[in-house]
């Protein structure tokens, strides 16, 4: 199924990447990979960066800034990139500090095409 | 005064940077630079991008994935960068697409510690 292979790649071929998955915007996932090393519940984190996602789409259109493309949040503990599918899909992907993000967004914007043709 | 020179620095320094703010979690700016190409109304976006990480602080707690360092939020006609000073101030960055983003979160994690020390 492509969709496992796909966050399963992202994860595998990002240096410092824990953990990833495609979800829906209500919360439900469709595909989700952890590597044994993760010390979070990527589904948890998944529905609530679908909320924020909302959030930060809502801004987008009161600002007139057009669509959301990527969202990228860092915090003490993990980096988390957030790659629109389309208006209904997100891919996401978590990062240790210190791993590659530039690789992780660059995983994220070649695959979301790919994932897009199969929905 | 360091604040405005700082925000204009971070615009100047940046290839593609057309603003630059600092804003108290309250949405009230501090200091803002706004280049003659700038398209957009810094004070605006600064004001909704404070109630979007006010949110993204409430999913790092939830998450319990430590302080929220930083925030990137890329869409079709800019990217805005958000760097958190303290629990009180933060400093955003915006920059059209195909501006250097990686220069303008590093001029952000640069200044931000000169900003501290002096609020």
């Amino acid at each position: 199924m492509i969709f496992n292979e796909v966050v399963e790649k992202a994860v595998l071929e990002t240096p410092g990447a824990v953990a990833a998955l495609i979800m829906g915007s209500d919360g439900i996932s469709l595909a989700n990979y952890t590597s044994e090393e993760a010390q979070l519940e990527m589904e948890v984190v998944g529905v609530e960066y679908a909320s924020l996602l909302s959030e930060v789409k809502r801004v987008s259109e009161i600002l007139e800034s057009g669509d959301v493309q990527e969202v990228t949040v860092s915090t003490d503990n993990y980096i988390v990139v957030i790659r629109n599918i389309n208006a209904e899909y997100f891919l996401a992907l978590a990062i240790k500090p210190g791993g590659n993000i530039g690789k992780g967004r660059f995983m994220l914007r070649v695959t979301s095409p790919e994932i897009r043709k199969e929905l």
